[in-house]
């Protein structure tokens, strides 16, 4: 037997008691006559305390072999501490070991085992293994354990069925870039990983199936990013007879749940909700951060005519008020054009304005504005004395992702993005289509299977991008965690649809022949959404970077360091799948 | 609003309210002045009522309108049925709507969608959408996710952390076909898709997660046979700190909980247990239905040197006894060897006995043996006058073999596998390495990380064939749920291993370098098991087919013939991936 207690569980009343411990070495002191060692495991750390006066020789001769790392069985009794430690939930007592074996060896690690290591993040990802005995990455494994246990409970309860759907599917052009498998069995042909189970779980809602959800793995072979993964994890869920109303109640409770259940927060509901329009006008953004306001304010009327010529020719002048800010300094002032000017956020310059606290204004333009114009523009973003207004100007949506970004980067300046606070929104009245200039063509703003909302049907063939979707993400404090919509039930409005995106006639059968066919049979009305689950992890767990939650993520070129994936195969596999390499193509 | 109820839950105390009903016309019946609309969801089926003499024009346009499998949204009241049906939980009871909606049409579906179908296995995969709609595969989708929740509830509730482990990684020629995943990012290179987490969970052991496990899709790229899927599912666990009792302990404690749970069956523990050898002399294979007894004995010496040929050219002759069967008619007997000469089966010939009532023999080979002679077997057997004693004779593996088959076909005959009632037990001791003669080398039965019992290491060299593996399968009714072992946890161990397996050194680096490294680094010694979930599924439905239990299966030659996978993808695809195709390599 190995353990009689785990490493985190002795407490003063084991006292007296002969257990037996198996773990880690975490540490070893050598203070002259006595020696210590803390003992650790997945669930705490146990010191075991050798008294070279009395311990048995080959004990301490045990003892002199161990350096960090080494797995040891040590069975003993547990004994009051002499000086006891708070800090640790074992602190008052430890062993003092009658029998202790090297259950493994262990080289020095490449980096420390500690809750802050000195590894880098590439050497950390090389030893992965090692990296998960660290608190951090170990709390977080546990997390998103948690989590999706919840997430479970949640849903069963409600009557939803989890369903595992296929993951050698078909490859469609349309979206992201598939993950490709060739057919051995069938030579020329290729499965292809899915992006999501989204047509499966329609074909569920046709099966009869009226509450569907699977936490699933999807796939996207997209350039990657800095925190994108080529695969992720969904919390993938669709419903029958339902409207948007009824979706949202739904999984608005489901994130109540969670954050009731895993981290003890209450969350009131209903959340707030904003169109899209609102939300751009209001936060530059359709992932708003809500845990403070500090809106945007156009001012393109006020602004412009009065011989400023920056101003007078763009299409748009915006700003944001910065409460009690009026006393920034020069240098503070250059560090946020500085900041509007860089390359990732792309603004030409910065005007500000100090409305001072004695009711006068100081700004970068004062040559082209009196006061009073200057007064208008604060009145019109409901500025008090001792604020300061900060104003970018140009093409309208671009100047309103640059006042988004500025106004983010003052929530961090004025510590108004509390991290333990949550702020949830839905975003709802998503246009239906955007249009690519590049392509020359409309594209799904969520997907092709997104229907439209019935009183802009009207402009579905004079203005398509008029057209608002029933579509809804769900954001918190600026992440946006999911998002769905209600479904295109209808095959005259799906090949509609294709047609709008593009679609031969032809095209559409090809990929999407079983689902127009499938809509022959009597569909039901339906909708559902689609958490990132790898997200949710991140958000509760306090980190901008998904990799955290994920036990063997890869780097961000896509590539396992530890197991050194991908990597060539052999010729002979090659052969089997009739294709040959040529990597001049 | 699309329903305040669904079609299964209204009673008779629902009487008088008003209510709304969505779902899809299960049978229309008109008999003349009335005609009643079944309507189906996944919760049952409520009786539409229309007057003719009462009902709206309208309404009675909209019912006459409806086909089979129409989608219908009704409103009216409940009212208790003239003529109550009770096979239906909603049979005391009928709604008259005063209000009907058609939400979808339908066309007539290509088979009835009834519990007995009159469709075909592929004309219900093509539209599995529709089979789904039928209680079978409803049920057995139902049961497949009560199956998944109570897993996970138990395992959560002893300690386990549900992790995911990549889908995306390396292709090791050992063991079965890996599906391959081209990068684009990485051209020439390849993911593999896992055949099991096996070397992630290790890492997590070595990471120090103690209690692991997750339900995840594996792949292999197999020449299919029946009811084997190139995607199928794992309950995927494994322990630190613990030996081969402690687990089965643990998993027999998983399954009691999901027979109780999920079936009320209960199930006693512990397991039996057979060595793997007991298993082969007694049932003649290693996964034996023990809800019958009728074990093989071995006549060898008994038979031999008698002066049959046939008996004193072989290896082995051995036989079973089927209780009460002495009877049997000649056309039985006749089919019986039919029955063991078929290619599948393989053997050339049936010898039986017959003990007769009287205390008297007849047998097939009566010239040869003396009534002491057969009474000897009789004895050897523990046969009773009455009873049929059935005699193969050959090479002992493949008799062995024969007689397993033919054992379960005299169970099925003599109606002693009794769906109802569920035999598990652990078969342990497995043979560590198999030889194969024709690439004349040792392969893992289980896996090249599979450790040897101590007390066999000493033949590790002299007779590898001979080691017996920490290793163990669990059987019930004859099929195998689940197998695992104690996995070897020391680098030269592991070392050794893939030397006996036929790697060089540097192929062993190439493939398992991660993990080698990883055994550098205090390796708790650790164990698992993984289970087939399609099977654990199959075996709860009463069903032999895995596929019943799949929502969306590929058929027979991996196809899925409802989206038309797989499939070409395009010339810019294979560009982008730097592969070409060449169909005559």
């Amino acid at each position: 037997m190995y353990r009689t207690h785990n490493c985190g569980e002795l407490r003063l009343k084991h006292q007296g008691q002969k257990v037996t411990l198996s773990g880690w070495v975490q540490r070893k002191r050598d203070k002259g006559g006595m020696i210590w060692i803390d003992l650790r495991d997945r669930y705490g750390v146990t010191q075991l305390a050798f008294d070279e006066s009395k311990t048995d020789k080959n004990i301490l001769d045990t003892v002199e072999k161990c350096g960090r790392e080494y797995v040891l069985k040590a069975t003993g009794n547990v004994i009051e501490r002499y000086s006891k430690n708070d800090n640790m939930p074992t602190g008052d007592i430890e062993i003092f070991p009658d029998a202790l074996e090297i259950l493994s060896a262990s080289k020095t690690p490449p980096f420390t085992i500690e809750n802050e290591s000195d590894g880098s993040d590439e050497l950390r990802m090389k030893y992965r293994y090692l990296d998960i005995r660290r608190n951090p990455v170990k709390n977080a494994l546990v997390l998103r354990h948690n989590i999706a246990r919840e997430t479970r409970k949640y849903l069963d309860k409600n009557g939803f069925l989890e369903i595992e759907t296929p993951n050698l599917i078909k490859s469609t052009p349309e979206g992201a870039r598939d993950f490709v498998v060739p057919s051995r069995m069938h030579p020329g042909t290729f499965y292809a990983l899915p992006q999501s189970p989204q047509t499966f779980k329609q074909l569920l809602m046709l099966g009869g199936i009226d509450k569907y959800f699977q936490l699933v793995k999807c796939y996207r072979d997209e350039d990657l990013r800095a925190d994108r993964q080529p695969e992720f994890s969904q919390i993938d869920c669709e419903m029958s007879f339902v409207d948007k109303d009824d979706i949202m109640k739904q999984f608005e409770g489901l994130v109540q749940h969670l954050f009731k259940t895993v981290k003890n927060v209450d969350i009131e509901l209903p959340f707030k909700r904003l169109t899209w329009h609102e939300s751009m006008e209001k936060y530059g953004i359709d992932k708003p951060d809500l845990r403070f306001d500090m809106t945007i304010s156009e001012l393109t009327h006020l602004a412009q005519n009065k011989g400023f010529k920056v101003f007078d020719s763009v299409e748009y002048v915006g700003g944001i008020c910065a409460e009690k800010c009026a006393s920034y300094s020069r240098k503070q002032l250059d560090e946020l054009t500085k900041f509007v000017q860089q390359p990732q956020v792309g603004a030409k310059g910065l005007v500000y304005v100090k409305y001072n606290e004695d009711g006068s204004f100081k700004s970068s333009v004062d040559k082209f504005f009196t006061p009073e114009d200057l007064k208008s523009w604060a009145d019109a973003m409901h500025a008090t004395p001792g604020d300061l207004l900060l104003i970018l100007a140009g093409n309208k949506q671009e100047t309103l992702d640059q006042l988004s970004v500025l106004r983010l980067e003052m929530g961090n300046r004025l510590n108004l993005r509390d991290p333990g606070k949550f702020e949830p929104l839905w975003v709802v009245d998503f246009p239906l289509l955007e249009w690519d200039d590049e392509t020359n063509r409309y594209y799904a703003m969520h997907h092709p299977f997104t229907s439209a909302k019935a009183e802009d049907t009207k402009f579905m063939d004079i203005d398509p991008g008029k057209v608002r979707a029933n579509a809804y993400d769900m954001v918190i404090n600026g992440v946006e965690l999911g998002g769905g919509s209600i479904r295109i039930h209808n095959t005259d409005e799906q090949q509609h649809m294709f047609k709008l995106l593009g679609f031969t006639e032809e095209e559409a059968r090809a990929q999407f022949g079983f689902l127009l066919d499938a809509f022959q049979y009597g569909v039901p009305p339906h909708g559902g959404i689609a958490f990132g689950f790898d997200r949710i992890c991140a958000l509760f767990g306090g980190s901008d970077s998904i990799r955290d939650y994920i036990a063997f993520p890869k780097n961000n070129a896509g590539r396992d360091i530890m197991i050194d994936a991908p990597a060539t195969i052999s010729e002979k596999q090659l052969k089997e799948l009739k294709l040959k390499l040529d990597v001049n193509r």
